[in-house]
């Protein structure tokens, strides 16, 4: 499973294809892409912020969300086509602010369905806050 | 399982609570409280949509989040505290642009645990574009 | 969505095809079949009960696992081969012991995928024991 | 996170709490219990086969459900009365016949809510069967 895209690939086609994730600036990075794996991140805003300073769930939603899709990617290259189809998430511990990095590793990647598991931390690492998996199909190619 | 808080009460407290989710302006409305349930909208702006003008997955999984939040404070009354802990989505079909609307149902309101189930569509109707559980756990009242 | 097999065509293909289900004796039903809708049961043997006389959870996501299956097959006809990919269920009450019913509907029937959403009760009926969401592939027609 | 209970101490446990695991003989083993993790087995008799000699998805949950349940229990001693809240599971690949294997790791150990993921495969090794995410709630201590 050696990807088939690296991280400057990754970023020109999310860039391209989904400029509207851009809106608040460039808050999401890829990170790292390496075989079965990705790491992205969001650097939260105000917006993303919930009463006592923690991000809220649909920042981590999101960023699970588009982490899955880009290990997806990756390792299949530019399908603007795929799409989510399950997504479920444990949120285990209130993050702290900053930016929150999401893991997300490759559990199957089929003809018709890509499963991904993703672990979500803080920049400083320190355990866990948050653990989803998410299902996408895959266009016909 | 009657409700505890109205329409206007729910969306006081939200706008009170969590202000975050006006930031881009009052796009979220509570449309409906009755017994066990709630049905809340989203107006989708440009930064929700995605390719093709479909609304995007993390503006659905913001919504569901939201709307389950609301259907549970409506039955025990405002507790700012609620977390959720689990969240499951199915992407069904993709909406049409337009406002989106999310109807949470109570599966169980216990002590530690609230469990609800919504169902996401289009405001004319039709077809659900995704279906979702929500767990929150309760602080000790 | 008007189903394609009636409750005696189901039941006696899924004895010819998994009659493994059957090694206890005849404890799964086919109780209705209507649009978008089908309703199992099973009945509990002392295999299924945990202390204090419940019904355990392996028993409710059997249930849930082949009612999803039923109502799929109910609509589309015999495919042998839809598989499970996805089963993700939220345990609301303890059942009591006795009959367990699973009213499984279809949320979406593609031409992959089939999502459908199960409630389980007591035959008594009552609050919902467990709600279940399941997702079957299925394969090319 | 280290574990309270060993590898005897939790098949003990489990066969004086949970008899009804072992009716249809000792299928189920606890292989081994460290920091955060325990593996557990099943071996899978003729009910637990589907057409083709693959395992049943039920089979795989049931082992999720008790494996979950150990993992807390090697950490928290023994506790008779934590029940599963929710369990989400994604079937990857049709196991070969044989022993399959539960890796549970806790991704949360809290007061109330323990959260652990597994991953299944067969003994023999290879690519991930199933993978799934079990939360319990555990009684005040």
């Amino acid at each position: 499973m050696q990807p088939v895209m690296n991280v400057e690939e990754l970023e020109v086609f999310l860039e391209t294809e989904f400029p509207q994730i851009h809106v608040d600036g460039r808050i999401y990075r890829v990170e790292t892409v390496s075989e079965g794996e990705a790491v992205l991140s969001v650097r939260a805003l105000e917006r993303h912020l919930r009463p006592g300073g923690t991000i809220s769930g649909p920042t981590m939603m999101a960023l699970v969300d588009l982490a899955a899709y880009a290990v997806i990617l990756a390792h299949i290259g530019p399908v603007a086509l795929a799409v989510t189809t399950n997504l479920n998430i444990n949120f285990l511990r209130k993050p702290e602010p900053g930016d929150l990095l999401a893991t997300c590793r490759l559990l199957k990647l089929g003809k018709r369905l890509a499963v991904t598991e993703c672990t979500l931390t803080g920049r400083a690492g320190g355990d866990p806050v948050a653990h989803a998996t998410a299902t996408y199909s895959i266009p016909p190619r």
